[in-house]
């Protein structure tokens, strides 16, 4: 058997092969599979790429051929146990007589869940929680989506360093540098919608569309927050470049001739947990939220906000609007804590990534 | 002769020298200097411990003793030409026998200028320029007094990622953690003088002090900016731990006992190039500026501000004060462009170093 340092290297590189399908996959989990032989030796390697396309244990198992008898399969998620537009794993696991299996995160999911159980009564060997959290962190928006029937967000800013996204007079172009907003597209490209306030559509009539393709073809759903239907029939969120939902009061008398969207109302807008759930159930995985400050205000102060993506400029305005509105933190021990998981140079801007600290959607 | 990777090693090993002085120089240069003997191997190093004490060239030429004849001396700053509380360094290196000096940053203080000449005019090779960025980072705020006869300013804010430093109803500990807490005290503590604004004195009546001493038993001047006066008598700033002055209107009526610097009116304020060059005349090199928002908003405005020390806390407010205030700025055209020269994670905090895209103090 491999040791733990064995299982922890094989299951990293399970976890990279993961991300490899970043951006592809929605409605699945993003998921790498390793497979040895007897011996210890790579015999195969594989990733989930695009929902309906082979699972990343298929994939492997093909790869590594007869050569999996007797041998280990590393797979960052539960294989699954139910036949969907593939046949199980947990099956084709048995069938290539694989004698080990080793997972990072066990499946949220109940209609995918119960393969380790089914290897273990057929003899395999199980071991879970190899490298759990980098696996969960690989997979966040997934896994949120699984275990919470809601979509995840992720809210962009761009500011100054004291916080700032226009000038007095309203003018923000451009606060971060072109290096940040390809890095912008390429984020909004591998998210499955891209979701806007309509104080920002009547403001700045953004298209909304990401302008870096991943290749795959997918174009973001673009959602607007509109509770009395305002948006302006001739805005290019409207456009034809890609679908779009303009999510409405249940009540609201709004002459649009748009895909809408009837959501409750709450606390005088539009009921945003209504809203993922209600995203979640049309297979949006993964949510780019882009503001503005009111709507992310919102977003925050409800804990909806998964992940913190901030482009920070090397720049001070001192007044102007703030990147974000009222969160209902009144005094500070309500402060919204995250952690910090990453932080980069993207051209001259600094780039962010955080992460609430205590998140509604990891295990206990 | 030294090659110039040779000579770029060697600046670097001084340049590294120099910052053993970090602040305990005061109102002298930081200064490094390595010496190689004849045959190019390291006979001696030194640096510029404190005002009083011998300069860099005189502590390494001391270690070098004779192996200096017919050697190479690399200096981060050219060395002085004048004899204040030491001889001149030029006369030093000729007396040692020195073939070659190696000068970074030539000498902006007219007292002190003309070493390289003398040097040259005695047959000693002189190469200037060598590794000049980084000297003159690591020397930035002597150089920012000696070229612009005012005290250096570092700006240091604490606040959270959407750049407030205080929640809606003014609380605000503790935003930063220990690590950063604890990291500003060792930033105050290498100042000459802390400086704040009467708005910050009345509101949380601080005390200005540098809890960590760096051992050499300075403690920096606190400096109240306060154009009327108005500190009150039992501030924790006018107790015995420090001396403390107290900027007031050359007009201001007050009371107050206290050690007054009294100013020219400015823009509704005081006069902040004034107090620089008031402060500068007391040997104050590099001053700490620990805000609050208004005042720091006006050295930000006017160009006051060479470097920028942000703690940033992995959290969000969403309202609350803001960690800068007015700062001139009433469209985008006129942000205050920064760099970003160092970021590094404090405890779960980010801090942030930046200075002004197109500083002051450099020279042209
Ligand atoms: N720098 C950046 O990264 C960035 C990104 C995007 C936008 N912006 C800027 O942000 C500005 C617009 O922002 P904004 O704050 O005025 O508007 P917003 O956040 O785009 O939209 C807010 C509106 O959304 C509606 N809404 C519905 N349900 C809501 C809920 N639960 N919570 C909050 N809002 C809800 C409300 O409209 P009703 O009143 O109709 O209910 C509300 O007024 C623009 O100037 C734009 O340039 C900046
Ligand atoms: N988070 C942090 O890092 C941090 C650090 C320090 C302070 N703070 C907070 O900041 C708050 C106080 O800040 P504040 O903005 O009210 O006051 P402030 O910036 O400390 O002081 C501003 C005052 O300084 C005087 N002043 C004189 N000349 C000036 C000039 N040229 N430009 C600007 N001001 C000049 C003015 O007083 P006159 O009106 O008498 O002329 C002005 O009102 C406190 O609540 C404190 O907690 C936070």
């Amino acid at each position: 058997m491999e040791t733990p340092e064995q299982d922890a290297a094989h299951m990293a590189r399970a976890v990279e092969l993961a991300g490899h399908g970043h951006g592809s996959t929605s409605p699945n989990p993003l998921v790498g599979c390793v497979v040895l032989d007897a011996a210890g030796q790579v015999a195969g390697e594989g990733f989930h790429a695009y929902a309906g396309g082979p699972h990343a244990e298929v994939a492997a198992l093909a790869r590594a051929g007869e050569r999996a008898r007797g041998g280990t399969a590393y797979v960052t998620l539960e294989p699954c146990d139910h036949t969907g537009r593939t046949g199980p794993c947990s099956r084709a696991l048995l069938d290539a007589g694989v004698a080990r299996v080793v997972i990072a995160v066990t499946d949220p999911n109940p209609k995918a869940a119960g393969g380790a159980a089914r290897l273990r009564a057929h003899g395999v060997s199980v071991t879970s929680g190899v490298l759990a959290g980098a696996a969960e962190r690989g997979n966040e928006e997934w896994l949120t989506y699984a275990r919470l029937g809601r979509s995840h967000v992720t809210w962009k800013f761009a500011a100054t360093l004291d916080g700032r996204s226009a000038a007095e007079d309203g003018t923000s172009q451009w606060i971060t540098s072109p290096e940040a907003r390809a890095d912008v597209h390429r984020m909004r490209a591998a998210a499955d919608a891209i979701v806007a306030g309509i104080g920002t559509v009547l403001a700045d009539d953004p298209g909304l569309t990401a302008r870096v393709r991943d290749g795959s073809g997918r174009t973001p759903l673009r959602v607007v927050i509109d509770t009395e239907g305002h948006t302006p029939q001739h805005a290019r969120v409207l456009d034809d470049k890609a679908p779009t939902l303009v999510a409405v009061a249940e009540d609201a008398r709004t002459p649009l001739k748009a895909d809408l969207l009837r959501l409750p109302r709450h606390e005088g807008g539009l009921d945003l947990g209504a809203l993922l759930r209600e995203l979640a159930a049309r297979e949006v995985v993964g949510v780019f939220l882009e503001g503005g400050p009111t709507l992310a205000g919102s977003f925050v102060r409800q804990g909806l906000a998964d992940r913190v993506l901030a482009y920070v400029a090397p720049a001070l305005l001192g007044s102007g609007r703030a990147a974000l509105g009222a969160a209902g933190v009144g005094t500070i021990d309500d402060v919204h804590r995250l952690t910090f998981d990453d932080f980069s140079l993207i051209g001259p801007d600094l780039r962010l990534i955080a992460r609430p600290a205590h998140p509604s959607s990891r295990e206990q």
